[in-house]
């Protein structure tokens, strides 16, 4: 693996922003702009980051921009449905090539999320600006790297609540406490081809949650942590028909091959 | 969990039977017959078996034939895509639901399982007839249960091969090794929702592979491991607004609701 | 897999009943009675129970006893130092071979479960009769069948909190909420050889737990869900040399075997 | 994370060199020799690697040496029994407070090894200079980098069959082919506390394995891949009382802590 810069994509939906007064406040240069800031926070000259909007021509997501992305990070709430199935379909591809993907907050129901896990990614929410401690349960794994506590805290946040319907995480790092009640797996990871996943709970729009040091923090991790980390030459999408076995084959068989087209 | 029989759909693609005279003579009333057969073998009166076909009003698969399906097997392999998406989305929401599911050999390629997995679900093939040795790698296993040595062979076969796009499986129960020099995670587990998938790879369709007694029982310790098991109220699919909480909370907070429609 | 009865052994250590009497009051048989009593309530003739305690001779677990034990259930707290190594080792050699075991409470620094785990199974803790909210996160697990509602609650118990020691669990069940602001994954399942374990947290001395219909059916669905479900013929102890090959292997090699004891 | 350099310490029984003609003449400076230069091949300067011995004081694994290693390597085989239990409980904490250990070959039998799985750590074997062949399947992880192919051989090698009596592992990077007609799980991983362990088959004495460049580069990979890799302050030890809530608790509760002293 190379020394060279990790290359990010920051995706952002991008609507909120233009209609509603508070998340125009809190974020005046775009949510995006802020999450840009805080991976280059943490990572510095390891990261260049780029952003890319659903208003833009192809989502911001071309062809070139996504064969130059080692990591994506996706915001999305309102407007899930108006993403391209043609866009999502390269950036699925990406994945499982070895392409990093950090899905935010209502990301969760993004067509890329559910696609990847195979599930619905339903949960339970409540917005009553309430506390939100999300608990380390993985100490040694590098998404928490840096953190000063055993939790952080956020003063007023919407809830995510369980059931989460995602497949078993391979990796859980926090469990979030919620002064309502329930509780949530709110940093997951996963596994798909060569490609890291991970889900990250934290970023309601009309609270300043981008601002918060620890959430920022998670996020560059996060980020690093996706990059790509193997250059084997694993084939994630032919099915090849290997005709020459590498050890001899005993015996003298007439084959038909003729069904096979994988 | 009552003890009431396991209500098992065996689906079958039934193409290869119609059109090829090999594969007629080895299954002269269809694969599905066959697989039906081992089921009831080994399962006896814990199961009812229907069989559905592709060529079948729906595929067989009408509302009221998945609600009352418990377990569902599945193989198909030159006419996936002529299964219809409307009847793929009612399958996967039937295993989030809870509904078992089997997906044998080149049924790695459904549409079904390609959604439920997430990843593109390829490997590397090759028809040598050649020899395949499964070793059980997790004797625990209620899918191994009853099986009299620590691996089994098959004299015949089609060769699959790794890479095996999958997701990390949760279980892993055989492990193949191939005469011509390659191996395969030959039968997996994963949970999705409220249901569970197994994936188990023999059942090449040129050999006489479900009339190996090891395979009739792997596939119906399989249908048996994957019936419902909870009756717990978990919520898959809708994403509920709770809006009053389980406890109380602090302060005095104006909230817009306004931008929630999850 | 047969349709006799699971041998349950249910293993209490026994000292607070005699020593507090808050835990007398509650326990007046000895909490092993009122464990032995919920698992037959959910389980009735699907099980035969019976009990061992630290105070008996090899703590009640003699050879005859451990031979015909399919699930043993662990508690204990101030006495773990008292438990003989020796019997500890056998009960550990009974896991592997298949025998189910669900570690309760206090039970989390029992030497058994601390020498499957390989961890130091350390957590932190309060006294301070709080609330207790079990957030149920595997809605098709079949120890969450037959709860009537997304969580169950206990009004009063003791405090568990993360970092909760213990290695990757293969399956979380359960999380719960604290009322002072703490999290837990409080049911968890690992494979160990051919057996299956299960930690379970409530069961706190001080206040009637094991009176609560929801801590006796996760305790009756644990028992039932660990109880041996494979009879594949597994080596699990043993390494064996395998002198003679599968396949023949090529060239004509002169081995020193002196150096092979494994 | 800080850019020094990751401390490693080679740790090697070094009992067959002094004893077997064969061993001495393929590693005429011992194994440990060899592995530290393969190590510092591929890592060059993000490395300072040091060599401990059984034979040293303490095996060389004082208490300054292992305060100032981050990861340590094992191989050992026929004296296993050899190592003190004192050293072993140290080298045990040091993994849970975040030290990388990487396992090789015969060491799945070391007492530090079954005492981080919790398992026998058995396995079948052979030794009979057959192929072996190492598919990987996870190409998209670390330990798999710079890999040129789908697999890799060694020539001649001993056997190690499956069942391999390990818990599930999180990750499976390597699955062996032997000529012989066996299969095994030849590279996973663990977590453990704070620390990773993985477990890497090649390695037998009496054939040059550690002169092979694929074997090489994955030992490299290894080292590299269980460096801690997060500051985060978890309790991986103590068992903390914590008295005072972070959140109020209701109610006016009398708690008797007299029985608590975990």
């Amino acid at each position: 693996m190379s020394k060279k810069p990790i290359r990010v994509t920051v995706w952002h939906e991008h609507v909120h922003e233009k209609t509603n007064k508070t998340v125009a406040e809190i974020y005046p240069d775009g949510m995006h702009a802020e999450m840009k800031a805080a991976i280059e926070e943490y990572l510095g000259e390891d990261v260049v980051v780029r952003t890319a909007l659903l208003e833009e021509a192809e989502h911001g997501l071309t062809d070139e921009v996504l064969a130059e992305t080692d990591v994506m990070t996706w915001w999305g709430h309102c407007a899930h449905d108006q993403v391209d199935d043609a866009i999502v379909e390269k950036v699925h591809k990406r994945v499982l090539e070895g392409m990093g993907l950090v899905v935010l907050h209502s990301g969760h129901y993004a067509k890329i999320f559910k696609k990847l896990m195979g599930t619905s990614c339903s949960l339970r929410w409540r917005e009553a600006a309430e506390k939100e401690r999300l608990w380390c349960v993985d100490g040694g794994h590098p998404i928490a790297d840096g953190l000063e506590g055993e939790f952080f805290e956020l003063p007023e946040t919407e809830m995510y609540g369980e059931y989460f319907d995602i497949p078993t995480p391979e990796e859980t790092v926090f469990i979030s406490w919620f002064e309502g009640g329930e509780i949530f797996r709110s940093c997951c990871t996963w596994t798909r081809g060569k490609g890291k996943v991970v889900y990250f709970r934290p970023g309601h729009e009309t609270f300043p949650i981008y601002y918060n040091k620890d959430v920022r923090r998670v996020l560059a991790n996060s980020v690093k942590y996706v990059a790509p980390r193997s250059s084997a030459p694993v084939r994630v999408f032919d099915a090849p028909c290997i005709a020459e076995p590498l050890e001899e084959i005993k015996g003298d068989h007439e084959v038909d091959q003729s069904l096979h087209e994988h």
